[in-house]
């Protein structure tokens, strides 16, 4: 028995008496003449000692990390030299040499269902064709917004694997803001004639929203008198915002949602846009880097393991290439998501710069999918999930709704580029499904902590299996099954 | 400007006036019919936002220490096979074969210094010598305990490596050990004489101490009453603790530090026993296993890089040795001060169980060495430290003696096993002092959090780099220039 579990037990029968007499035995060692330093006392690892301070160790664990990093970036110059190229990458943007540019055609051919869309918008807004046909001819746009690049992309030939993911990007963005931008005018649309048939409110009202009327009828008064005198030059009003100019600001804006009145930053801060810039440019620059001189040499080496169904390699292959996919996707989601959208953000004085949540501590992976994307999320609440609730579907039928949707784009946006044709990023999606029942059971059982670590584990070792996957198929696929050559570890 | 900046400039003013206005703004907005979802916001990486939750992010950092951990496990068993062989160190152990075990003979030698020493301390506490002949004798026998096991290892062939280091490290605790026991018993016996002289005082009080003396003075006739209460048996007092069994249970217990009467437990906990035992095991084969299967390859590969004096691949084969040395050092430190010294107390019902502090957290180089090794610690104060203060010796004088000594004895434990009489280690140890300047610098400039990372930084690196030229320097000697044959990478 330890000295703690005396005194526990002896405080059980009296605090003061069991104090007195170590108070004693201490005074009559100490009184000795062989001067005694010893006194009962518990290791710090032993439970009984109550001690928790371990935060050298949080510095010990990023110390390593560093060190480990550091030696693996010599091994691999050692290994491979510098495989860093810039210049490549310029080919592979321009398209295959001797093509027509179709990566650029492309991106310009947007003009054409913009376009479309705003005399529709600008029909529908002067009642000059009736509600069905407009939204007829909008939803057969939107799909051409989706199809044209992918049957571009697969018939026409000398796009480049970058080119073409820049088209499926841009084009899946124009669709989501297409999209908002239609919904948002309907609104406007049947407010207005909500309002024309009760003119006794002056006030546009939209009556979704039983809260926001409410508001409304309270403060009626207060929000006209204010509204001309801290608004600069006031509100824009349906239909004035139907303009080309408008919808560009739209689609330059970092937001899928589409409002007609934008909060707007009063000045651009020289110094904050300079900042933004100079992290995207050398951010850009770290990524390729890692790409071309860690992730391709990693990937290349998984080819013959994964086809092999070598297990043991295939794993140290597949967690050799975790790390340097998981670096290239912080540095991808801190120049998007921070650097590149407060970049537009500041040069558009767009006020909302609330493009991600704390999502790196995401207790489940649910948590993770509401948070990590803001911009999609928002979207996917604003123009899916709510307007089919208010059509009366339940709540876990429009999640499955946006769920399928999410991974649909998802697919697109990887198989489109690949010209391969497989599911796995749609895979990759269905396997949310059983990691957020995990994710859950694990938070609920064991503790946030615990939880968080199935979240990072998911998105750490998740994104390398479905990339070496896509790329052992589209090896097999363009190249023939004589594969073994391109391995040179 | 953002929402941010405008309130506090617009909080300078008039704070309820800007809350005012910024209220009636969000009504006006909110009335709109397109049913806005955007405001003035932050994003949470800029410093404005005041966000700082990353805690999600030490998660991430273990996690990915433990997924490269197994890559790098991986990695090994395909590139060098299964390496792990207990039976190998059996044959280290129980020296060369056809040698007639000297580690055995020279373990068991131990047992002449002991009697010796008793036999003088018996003699001084009869007085039948006189204390100047008494101490004489007594450095001779210590300097003995020192100088046997050098000569011997030097001298006879058949000591394996690690045989050697045992019976090194097996006689610098006997010395430190003696040293204590025969200081003890000195101040016992200056206690007696001045007892004799002052016979009015019946309870012995060190002088050495004044805070000691003004308790002792205040509550003598407590603790004599209580002395017999609550100690079973009483106190052992001089010269009853001169005896071969009380030296044998105080070369058996786990401290450095002798005192007459040592703090007891009440009983064997059996639980807390066998899971030591268990510790001490599994933790030996762990650590055996990580230097056979991943140092030993790491350092043979080292040899030629150094030799070379190849600067890059010598600092990646450095880094590499470091996770691993560093990973063996780690485990070693807990099953050496946790497990083992905690299975040894709680057999010998010793109850202070204090032999480390939070050195994890040390915020510079001096504190880490104030706190991982408490029992040193305490013996270098007790024995060193705090007589030659009280001989007159100035503060830095005495840390400076106890630093030298420190670093005889780092530079013993490691030259004598190997036979190689290079100064590395000492080296390595008066490597501490600039370091220590840095760390007290970096804490006080920017932080405890950054000497911390010094001290850490240290202690991976430092080790490595002495194993490598302690090892290039034993092959060099031992087995001439023809090096190159070692490696093979």
């Amino acid at each position: 028995m330890t000295e703690g579990e005396t005194v526990v037990r002896k405080r059980a029968l009296s605090a003061t008496k069991a104090e007195e007499i170590q108070a004693v035995e201490k005074k009559v060692r100490n009184n000795q003449p062989d001067k005694p330093c010893h006194r009962p006392r518990d290791s710090l690892f032993t439970w009984n000692s109550g001690f928790t301070n371990f935060t050298g160790f949080i510095n010990w664990a990023f110390l390593i990390l560093s060190i480990g990093g550091l030696r693996l970036l010599l091994e691999n110059f050692i290994k491979y030299g510098v495989r860093v190229d810039p210049i490549q990458w310029i080919y592979y943007l321009i398209d295959e040499e001797g093509s027509d540019y179709p990566t650029l055609m492309l991106l310009l051919y947007h003009i054409v269902p913009v376009v479309t869309c705003l005399i529709i918008e600008k029909a529908l807004s002067a009642e000059v064709v009736s509600n069905g046909i407009g939204m007829l001819v909008h939803v057969a746009n939107l799909l051409s917004v989706i199809l044209v690049p992918m049957v571009f992309i697969h018939v026409k030939p000398g796009f480049g694997l970058v080119g073409a993911s820049t088209v499926c990007t841009f084009y899946s963005i124009l669709f989501l803001k297409m999209w908002s931008y239609i919904q948002v005018n309907m609104w406007c649309r049947m407010d207005r004639q909500k309002s024309a048939k009760s003119t006794l409110r002056r006030q546009s009202v939209s009556l979704s929203s039983l809260q926001r009327a409410e508001k409304t009828i309270n403060n009626n008064q207060d929000s006209e008198k204010s509204s001309s005198e801290t608004l600069p030059g006031g509100l824009v009003h349906y239909p004035e915002n139907v303009s080309l100019r408008d919808f560009y600001y739209f689609m330059f804006v970092p937001t899928l949602c589409y409002e007609l009145n934008f909060p707007r930053t009063e000045r651009i801060r020289k110094r904050f846009l300079l900042r933004r810039a100079f992290e995207v440019l050398v951010g850009t620059q770290i990524i390729l880097a890692v790409i071309q001189q860690w992730m391709i040499p990693s990937v290349k080496n998984s080819l013959v393991p994964f086809s092999n169904m070598d297990y043991t390699l295939a794993t140290e292959r597949l967690l050799k290439l975790a790390i340097p996919n998981h670096l290239a996707w912080l540095i991808m989601f801190y120049i998007l998501f921070h650097s590149w959208l407060n970049l537009l953000g500041e040069v558009l004085q767009f006020a909302d710069r609330n493009f991600y949540a704390d999502w790196w501590n995401a207790e489940n992976i649910d948590v993770f999918w509401r948070t990590w994307n803001l911009p999609v999320h928002r979207w996917a609440i604003r123009h899916l999930y709510l307007p089919m609730v208010d059509l009366g579907y339940g709540r876990n039928t429009a999640s499955m709704v946006v769920f399928f949707i999410s991974a649909f784009f998802h697919e697109y946006m990887v198989s489109v580029p690949l010209k391969t044709y497989k599911i796995w990023a749609f895979m990759g999606m269905m396997g949310q499904l059983p990691l957020s029942f995990l994710s859950r059971f694990v938070e609920k059982r064991y503790g946030g902590r615990f939880g968080n670590i199935v979240v990072w584990s998911s998105i750490i070792i998740g994104q390398p299996l479905c990339i070496m996957m896509y790329y052992h198929d589209y090896m097999v696929i363009h190249h023939g099954t004589a594969i073994a050559g391109y391995s040179h570890r």
